[in-house]
């Protein structure tokens, strides 16, 4: 018997995609790059004081949309054609399917809604946790991407 | 109504630290450095398949020993002594606590165990996902951190 444990969302994602296949690669891939929004629930607004300072944020959120079935461990991405161990990718159906988006903020649209940056996500995808980006533990610009290297997305 | 998402652990985590009190502010103030480790459960040992390539992971963990009772919105944390808002910090008394890490891989003790270092939870804590750290969407070097920035830790 494994544990479990009990995700609830604290509000819900605004993007321009509909349906997985529209979603891109990653955030960074659009051009232009749309804006999107973060929405957070009315008893959660009091946790954004501050927020202001932060030009990066992280957001945690879980991909809902998934197929049930359990996701395989050995996935062979469309763009590359090899197979490669599931944790090795960002593929969107992992055990825990927890997406994690590092965002531009861009202020706050209401109280309750943040301006963002570089989601990939669908619309309406349900929101668990926003933190702020510190680059002192989160930033490792000269981390190396395995196979990922010759699929890199060029940064604008 | 709110919906609710069931998280099951991958695996489990080893650390120094027997006691929330003992744990670090973050992963990269210890000094020394301690090794930790990430033990994967067998049924998901397949996904980590070519994984030596990457210098950093990115995981996320259920930051299993927090209290009960829901989590304050607003915080004071001990060493800056001013009232924050809760996504403005990485405390880990949080809506959904999900403890997230960007770690330094070391690569394999075992099969089925990964040498990181930089973790700053508790020994024992459930493992949810391993992502690939790419700089290329992660790396945000220049970000700004508010309030943080006067706390800011020093890279080694």
């Amino acid at each position: 018997m494994t544990e479990a444990f009990t995700a609830r969302p604290i509000g819900v994602l605004s993007t321009p995609w509909h349906s997985l296949d529209a979603c891109p690669r990653n955030g960074r891939q659009p051009n232009p790059l749309p804006a999107c929004e973060a929405q957070v629930f009315p008893e959660f607004v009091a946790g954004l004081r501050d927020l202001e300072g932060f030009s990066h944020l992280i957001l945690l959120y879980w991909l809902h949309r998934g197929p049930e079935r359990p996701p395989e461990l050995v996935v062979t991405p469309p763009f590359d054609g090899q197979p490669h161990g599931l944790f090795t990718t960002r593929s969107p159906r992992r055990p825990n399917p927890i997406g994690l988006s590092v965002v531009a903020f861009d202020g706050f649209a209401a109280r309750d809604r943040l301006k963002v940056r570089y989601l990939d996500c669908l619309d309406g995808t349900p929101l668990l946790d926003i933190k702020p980006y510190l680059p002192s533990t989160d930033a490792e610009p000269q981390a190396t991407m395995g196979w990922l290297a010759k699929h890199r997305t060029a940064r604008r």
